[in-house]
């Protein structure tokens, strides 16, 4: 997961708001697309220049432009002078390592947070930074790269006679958010497979590579803990918020996402305990391991042993050895031999290592 | 316990308050009964469709409507109808994952947490995701299964001249929660019958399988604690409710009832301190047999090896050995050998290893 | 200490404040006593049957009933209907296992506190549950045995003159706590001799026996700690009231008896961080153990195993062995034997293993 | 340290407020000292009785009576009834268990807290219950024995100038409290040497005693703890406190050593960080030796037991082993026996064992 | 780091206010700039001595004069008597433990933080205790020692048209913490590579050193955190505060650089629980590189015991030993003795030991 992250230095030493490091504005690739809608009528646009999207901003009706890609900074820039939105906020929406956190300016609200997503068959949670400015009557997404969960949004705004139709772009804010805390629950499901797995693991046939197993896992964790519990904080802050930017009846929804939130989390402090547990399961594997790889060598060893001992006493050369000469002195000895071994296997049954 | 839980993710992508994620309304079984009562007169009825119980609705009786088995969604979608309940509410009932909480619409308090059933002579928990709806003179609720620990309830109402005849939905909603968490202590006992047992295995004879005996009744505790510890805060909630919907008097019976469930966490949390103590006490467990194994190796083979040394040399076959030649080498040899085991075993009743 | 603990499920299914499980009143043996007194007169009886005391209610002077025995519903019944006890109130007073709390029902306090007692020369702490409720002139204290630390109070209010003779019940509630509070720091203290105690042992010869005197008393340290924390805030909850039956000087007497509680906190997480610092001990204990029985072996095994070689390659019947024929052989392998021996005990104690 | 600490039980069953507990007031050895000052005279005396201090009591002057010793209880009752000091205070000043609280009483403030001294080359680090007694204008102290950290406090009110000669009894309270927290740093010191000093020993040659000088460590650390940390709580309180007894520009003063007093926390909390790190390093310290001495085991094992094993094979009697007859078969099997040897190091190297 | 910290004892016994320990102003080396600016005009100099700094107070411009090196305790007094700064805020200036805070006192704010460095390829990570005092035109810094991370403000304020250039001392400090900030995440950054460097060897070759890499990073971190956590609080506290010497458009800045101060303590959490889960990874594989070694232990000797046995059994010199003198018994031996080889590998093979 870490290889998402990019380089928290990056803007040392720069004056705040500065949004290219190099002072030339970059022009990545960026996917522009408009969703303009109210109660009656919907129009969904990809548009080529960010120009396109600004006569919508003075429509009553509730307008959706999303960015797809942060590299392109001289779109940005121009978004944030039409819509005049502070330099500071331009900046946390760039910086891919921002916590979450809900910020009020009076004339519209700025919202971050992680979407995470499981693409197909991957052992890797992809992370993405989600900006949401909310105004009155526009709301403006940024995301790092092209790719999202918003599709089912899309779709509920396209059929008529929807909820989301009818309401603002609080509203829309709402479902955006609740649709990213739903996909929360996908990844945990999935983390809570592995969890399992290796749990099973462990317990079957812990390997080397179960340490570093666990040892991901857990990394996995702090990171996306680091990602969920300030969303706690910023949807809560959200639904206390009483900007007129919320209208009355979407805090009910905002609650019940926080509850999602909270749900979230919960699951997660709940596999943060299982897994810190597995470390203790792991080494109490590899002691119950070595126990059993010492009995088998205590056995053959103490067995053996005395036994080699007497036939070495035999195998002196001394001139006068009288047993030597005893005629059934070997049988004698293999008796004796033989009484020692059930002895020692007596006691290892009453010790119960056998 | 795990296999209770539903799928996390079925939801993601559905607009908030979907009852069906199919599109279809489900119409799995579902059993409702009424009980109608107030001081005077109770009525008690099994109903076959939903639509019988509606007419209590306007009745000033209080009337206790319970619904078994949340499958069935067309049912669930009607009752929310007649009583003008939210979706999201709705979509809350049916959420089994739902952590415990309480929530004040005005006309209703919607208040759910978990019921724990511990079926004869089963080594699992049952958790059953329960639902309360408390309105003016109404109480909903709902059940994920058929099967509760009501009857006791149902028995006080029966009976006339009780405490719960005489008042409303409130205290009645009180009443199913002091069973549910009298019943939460029914579990405790269990479990700490399943702790103290597994305690003195642990002293007596741990084997492998106490390591998944600990970890079981550690993560028994995590899923406990997510049920238990909303659940104090759900119940304050209630207790500090100025909705006139909870009687003045009913105040001091749900304060009887948070401290009930304070003792359950109180309970909760020192169960947990024991259990993960065990790890430690099993890893030492295994430590310790180590030393004991390594100290027999270590006193057979230092015993003897020395002894074997000896043999061997005088198994050598130089021809000018002089020993060799001695009437009485052998017999040294042997007194040698003895005083050698006298030394060391002195040597290890000194050390307190015999 | 475990073995004080009442069936948590006693109740389950009972309506609220059911004092007795199985329909009948039980009449099990108590024993009640009345001091009355003013700053004039004191009066000290042992009283047969309740209704006894129940005159004395009306007095103007302190009326102390203390009633020794929970066993007997039907004595609590009559004084909880005599003086108008809420069915709740009696319920706690009669569940051993209540948490210490504080509740004001205008016309009296409740309380309810843990006492405990160490019995001549035992080892288990014993845990009496003890009740307050605190009225105008009077208060009634319930105990579960027979058998107090009260006698110091008792003393006190039969000399003439003493403060507790010219204060009200809220004195005397202060001056039980206070003696109740003071007998923890005999315990304390007790512990304290056994915690150090196990310490000396653990340095200087752990057993197995050691790990379970750990547990042992990590689960003591469980069980007060969930008697005292709740003590506290008891406490400070009746510092806090401002009812009437508290009068303004007795505040800092029950300030002094809240400090003490902190003082018996503070002591009791001392000595849970202390025992909490055992196990470890005890594993690196185990552990170094170990280290020198291995080092025992590895010395012998190494020293020997080599000089058996030796012996063994001379003890080979090649007859083209020119060593054999040698006149002094046996001696040379005996000086190369004895220079092995030496490097190795060099080697040995380079590294400090000898 | 632990030897400094009294009985806890000592009182358990006296009345509040007293002093002695044996009925009669003891006259151990006091020593009382007298200062009195104002901006422009000092008057220093040490006193005989402590009648001779009460005159000071109703002058204008600041006025700081100093008793050194708490055996004699004669002279603090008469100080109290002088004064008019409650007598729990008084019994807190006695109390050497008393944890840093500050009480305000109207007439004069409360303050106790825990002077930390180190004796000369001693281990031990001294601990010093001492109480200030904050009037109108006069201040008295009390200490458990003679010798205290305060010269530096008298020798600014000897010389002339100084803010102190210009002060009340506050500014006193304040630069004696200052005096002992600068003190805490000294002991801090002393405390960080001993870590460093043991962090060295357990990476350099960890011994048997390291342990107990961890445990040691451990245990100095939980007792400051509880000596400093309600200090914070005690300087807090007394900032925050509107008494006239507390003149406005000594707060910031007050706020000053509040900073110290966080400082000492922070340091303490850091060494208690390291020191219970430090027991991973000593066990992990031993698991490494147990490695080591296992390598030289095995690696000595492994080498000479195939070794022996063939020669054992030569040393067979049968009257038909063709090898023993061949004319190279003694070279031969040495031969073989290198070959051993040579692989089984190439092996061990390539573990990395070697 | 330690090796930066002063001596925390330098100054007990002193009066609060105290600079110089010896009574004597130190006059160590000390470099002067002074930075003059308003939106039209800029003036930089490097003075000699202070006294040419102080007409700049009084005039209307946004004065900046930052001094490097507190050892010459003249300078400090010298500007407290010009700028009228209290003694104890002086005393923290000089004070390079002193935890971060922020203090008003009305004319100025004090606020002193720890600015981190990492000098080009060192291992060491610098920390410098800087101090700010805020007044109505003029901004005093005092750093540690020459040498800083202010350029990039310095460049700012000699550029025309920028923001620091029209505003007042207030957004001044607050870009030169911000570049404070910004910088502990170029040391978050090393950090990082020294915990995944750190995490690799220790998967890979983990040996003596490892211990004491992981030892020091947590110092590292124990010290860092010291630094970092009242940050946040001071940061905070300068955001709430309500005085003018705080315009109203610096909070946003301020409240961005909050974010980022919350950012490094998220980062650093995050770092302490990786690098706390070392510890365990360390030691579980010295367990697991143990298991291994005493498989090839166990190995060797079980399957060379019982032949060198067999072996010892036919080099006893018995006269009757019918075996000896089969013409095949030497054949029939080795047959014997691969066919114990072949059951043990069996064995081993069965277990996953080979």
């Amino acid at each position: 997961m870490s290889r998402h992250r990019h380089k928290l230095s990056r803007k040392a030493g720069m004056p705040p708001g500065t949004l290219h490091t190099d002072g030339e504005p970059r022009t990545g690739p960026v996917r522009i697309t408009v969703m303009d809608y109210d109660a009656e009528h919907v129009e969904e646009r990809k548009v080529g220049a960010i120009e396109e999207c600004f006569p919508y901003r003075d429509t009553e009706t509730v307008t959706w432009i999303n960015i797809d890609g942060l590299a392109n900074t001289e779109v940005i820039e121009k978004i944030g002078r039409h819509f005049s939105i502070h330099p500071l906020i331009l900046e946390d929406l760039l910086n891919t390592d921002q916590r979450p956190k809900m910020e009020d300016l009076e004339d519209y609200l700025y919202l971050n947070l992680k979407m995470l997503m499981l693409p197909e068959g991957s052992r890797e949670i992809r992370v993405e930074h989600v900006s949401l400015i909310v105004g009155k009557n526009y709301l403006l997404s940024f995301q790092e790269d092209i790719g999202d969960v918003f599709d089912p949004v899309r779709e509920r705004i396209r059929k008529e006679g929807g909820r989301v139709r009818k309401s603002g772009p609080d509203y829309l804010a709402y479902a955006l958010i609740d649709n990213i805390v739903d996909n929360y629950f996908v990844v945990m499901e999935k983390i809570e497979e592995w969890v399992e797995a290796l749990e099973e693991e462990l317990v079957i046939n812990a390997t080397r590579e179960s340490l570093q197993k666990i040892n991901r896992l857990k990394k996995d964790m702090l990171f996306l803990r680091k990602a969920v519990w300030p969303l706690r904080e910023m949807i809560l802050a959200l639904e206390r918020e009483e900007s007129p930017l919320i209208r009355e009846d979407t805090h009910i929804y905002l609650r019940d996402v926080y509850d999602h939130a909270i749900q979230v989390i919960d699951t997660l402090e709940t596999f943060r305990d299982m897994v810190s547990g597995m470390i203790d399961i792991y080494l109490s594997g590899l002691s119950y391991r070595m126990n059993e790889i010492m009995k088998v060598l205590t056995l053959i060893a103490t067995i053996f042993i005395p036994l080699t001992f007497v036939a070495g006493v035999y195998g002196m050369n001394f001139r006068y050895m009288p047993e030597l000469g005893w005629e059934y002195g070997y049988y004698t000895i293999w008796g004796i031999m033989i009484t020692i071994v059930v002895i020692m296997l007596a006691y290892f049954r009453k010790r119960q290592w056998i």
